[in-house]
């Protein structure tokens, strides 16, 4: 199957699309096509504040009712909050749509049992709680663990954040008892693979698992006919309201290099 | 104390204004003036849909920007679902804000040990039963019972409507064991008093438990400063990127008859 | 609206009367009267032990029944552990009943979202956790942290107990995440105020806290006829078991002064 | 071992003390000594209302004094409600004490997996339902059945109450999923051996449970040490404190048949 | 990728592995070949029983031994118990290994919120209940519905099964508030999709699903390095203890029809 | 009641079986003779890994099959991560089972509220909280505490294995709140009574809590009728596949000294 993802950086700022769009179309599944698109006009360039993601959540519903037209097989909303998730299911049929967290979370209880999460700031730390708890994970959360850093120092120097990284995940598994690790921020990407290699235990990022998430996710709606259900908290609004209040938002869409 | 609280509809449209502004200060505390607005603009004009409160977010934030300039002691976003809250939190440091489940639940949870909540359409269950779990509620619920009708619907003949909510409380009550009935949609408005006679158990009204925890919380932090904590969750925003980022918008704003 | 409320020590010792009425009376509502009650006879002067507070349960109820009869609005039952609540509001049917937990926890997780206790001895732990489960509040408690002190050694060297509860305060923040700080016992009343401007987060005291809750419960009753549920775990007694077997024990009652 | 236990029924009536002492000897092991005693003076004659249980909390803890004095190796406190269990921990140091809630409930969730209590009237539910959550089974928790029925109609016409007890112990099976049944009242005893025949399934009765379970609890101090810990939530009171505020209360005893 | 995935019945009866390779290699990814086997010599030909389990649990174990030395990129141990599986992640380093309800649990909370899972008997539920619970999703399950059959009749008169499959989904979605429906038993084969169109909700099948998951947690190894961890709950067995004490076990294999 | 206990030691050695008699024997019930039996053939001598104890199971199994045969009123089977007790309890009609955890835990949570399991590695600790949770206890868990130190390591020194456990157990007690101590493995034994006066907290012995709790559950069944539940998760198998299907294995029997 030859899936068109989009990865939508739910932030008024391009300044990630072309290293994101790099970075995908090198861990995607060949054949994948994988685009990524960050949102039109001004506004927030981080989504650190639930303010900013309700800020920006209107042209990230109005994104993704541009993506299911433009024929995209799946979108991510690039945030490790998963801002939108569950208005975005509303208004797609088609189309899966899936976020980071609940990507990395379903693959790290899969791998091991005692899930860490590695965060830029404690700020983050109630907000993700909710999401963990959401998703049925809390029980299996050993703990949050934090960088001490904003998502916008994340690539200033990246051998600094590398080693942070690792000190905090090393002590996630030494004291609080976790044998994976997931990388609390689509910003935090570039390096699980050495982490990895490190630490021996499988680390989770945040940009690869919610693509990888979104292709299988594609795929099984496409073969199988297993799609986001319509029948309670993901049903289609209707139809003339929907067009009337959701406005279709085209984003400038950087594409990855061809596979 | 004479508080000033802003109710903000957080729809655009005014249809409910008036007649919310006028129950609003029927059931005020002597001395509270109640003001209450809704968005300016075109877009959703209810928000059974979690699409529609990600459409209508961005202006909700900037409304209660623009509230805590304007001198409100507290605000309310008049909707079942708490839309926006924790980003409305972050960008306030001394106005209170708070939301209808918010202050449902916890009333009703003083009054009783077995919670039902009357919806419209079971569309709403999974958002509102997350919203439970996330207050802690979730092992005093009892059911959430479904009246088969559209928030639209709600004024359209009160007698109906009515007597539809007590049928359903009262299989609440009798099926479900529950003690206390939470109404769970802001235009469920205007029942509660007669509901409550015919069942002999506290009706939770979602119009007129938030205003009251409002006051509630305007006084406490008025008298004894508690005040939404800035250390984690609830932090404050780098006030330039919030100046930049967060418009300050102003709604439209009808004042009830004076006290 | 002027409310009456009693303030129940359930202890018999009138120790803490006087100072207690003084302190609630500075911080009520305008028009609050709150008169100040312990009980009569000998027995426990702390509730330290579970024990203590069985010796004491009958003539708590017994005060309630007198306090109901005396037309007090709201009533406080003075103890951190809650002593007697379910079986004050079973026996009363006008009056509103609280307590210092269930104030203090509603209150607090609704101003933050991870909430440390600060209790006196690890011995109090186990029986206040039964509490924090019950209402709803264990998954979002950060820690009891603990003083190493007794009840009566609190308001001995007021210096040093609140150079401790700083102590431990901080510690809650910094180690367990806390983001609002709960006073575990009335009588660490007197330094919430301090503790609050030192920490720069909610600091919620055992004695404000259920005095405003029960004003606020008293207007609730008032002005919508939201009472304790009597359908289901506060029901009624049967009026001549009632009368038989619950004596009507009057307290000796310290005024606090005039508002 | 040849134990001494003292049933205690916490009432102010020895009604029940000689049926009780009869059908407690035909159940104990051989050497178990039974004695069965009720409270002295005036007051509640039953439970089932929180208040009646601090009404009789006092003279509860009073026996309990009383009977390690006495010699008792071991305690039941004979109400399902498993009143002042944790007070009657703190005050003892070498006699076991139980309640019938906590004996029936662990050995139900070691015969089965889904527990359904049989209740007399709903009434009863939530204070028992905080016991459930206390000692861990709620999520192995079928349902509560209501007969009807009040404690003193148990006994009033034998055949009526079995029939009931196989009708709503039959529908728990059925319809709510249980593999085995509690009796959630003391008073419902002579009825298990016939309902447990007709049903198939182990019926748990709630004054043979505590007793076997007290003769266990003392059979373990006895020979392995293991007793109630008095390191945190059933540490001991001052020795002076317990003195002067726990007065020791001797109940009239009715001893049963020598075994 | 062109992975092998080795479905394993772990059952001594090769009655379904040739159906079973058919069903798969229809529904499996292009490129992916799957090979069916089941346990070599006498036993258990369904695992309705957990005693079942364990008599064929060696073998299982041993045929999991020999698949990763055959070279196979995953392996599914087909029944809806998820049998053996952590013993299975232990004592392989490279192969990765799943199990119907892991897979039809995870994927099915991704599309719906409420998830219902459709057993033969009721004699299942505790059992699956465990793992529902173990895997995070206890909160998230709307009930369990039972078609009242054993495991060998599911496939003796499709048009039976199929409907009643349909009957009790149907009531699954209309009186317990599924939104999404899991089968649980792998030989509920072959009803999905006609089910699904029929209730116009997702129908996670018990093979396809667990196949699908292992080609996905196969090409996570494979690109990623994401493996099921060994730091903790699924570490590696001493090399010389395994090879003495647990045997590969060559199965007969069943081999699809080439992709 | 003179019971006869089978203790299985569900391995393939019978190094312990002698001083597990010897030991057994001394802590009994005067009267119950303890049998102590581990399993024939070549295979797991530890079941560390949860591998082992899958290939262990079916004799384990086989042997439950032999002893409810032989005449025993209960069994235990001796590794504390209870394997394959809900199949001993499928295809035994009288006789009772269980296991180090089940019956520590039990008793554990009855004695105090916070208990902490004092485990050889953490490898152990997924699959032993996977059992905490089932059993209901994963609230009152307080910690597991890590000796670093394997099964066969805890009687080759017994004082260095003492003091260990002395040292883990009174941080437990300290640093994590435990009011109570379990020895998580069987092959602890010999140490409590020592551990338990150092410490003076009660301290559970994994060979001495289910062999107490055998006895106990013998005694329920004979004298109430109160025995494992057959009419859901513990159903009997056919008769004819149960015969088939599942092998009696008679292990070589250790009799303790006669009592």
């Amino acid at each position: 199957m030859n899936a068109r993802i989009l990865w939508l950086n739910p932030v008024m700022t391009s300044t990630y699309d072309q290293p994101i769009a790099e970075a995908l179309q090198r861990e995607a599944r060949p054949g994948t096509r994988v685009d990524v698109a960050s949102l039109p006009g001004a506004g927030p360039r981080h989504l650190e504040y639930h303010a900013y993601e309700m800020v920006a959540a209107a042209s990230t519903i109005g994104a993704i009712r541009w993506a299911e037209r433009a024929g995209y097989d799946a979108a991510v909303i690039g945030c490790f909050y998963d801002p939108a998730l569950r208005g975005a299911r509303e208004i797609t049929t088609r189309m899966a749509v899936t976020a980071p967290a609940e990507a990395c979370l379903h693959i790290a209880n899969t791998l091991g049992e005692r899930v860490s999460i590695i965060v830029g700031r404690d700020k983050w730390i109630p907000e993700m709680h909710e999401n963990v708890q959401r998703y049925g994970f809390a029980d299996r959360l050993a703990s949050f663990r934090v960088l001490g850093m904003s998502v916008d120092e994340f690539q200033r120097d990246p051998g600094v954040t590398e080693a942070r990284i690792v000190e905090e995940a090393h002590r996630a598994i030494e004291d609080d008892g976790a044998d994976v690790i997931v990388l609390g921020c689509t910003i935090e990407f570039g390096f699980y693979r050495k982490v990895q290699q490190d630490l021996g235990v499988p680390v989770i990022d945040a940009l690869v698992a919610p693509l990888r998430y979104a292709e299988f996710l594609a795929d099984l709606r496409d073969r199988h006919g297993w799609a986001h259900s319509k029948r309670l908290g993901y049903g289609l609004p209707e139809p003339a309201e929907l067009a009337e209040w959701v406005p279709i938002i085209q984003p400038a869409v950087v594409t990855g290099p061809r596979p």
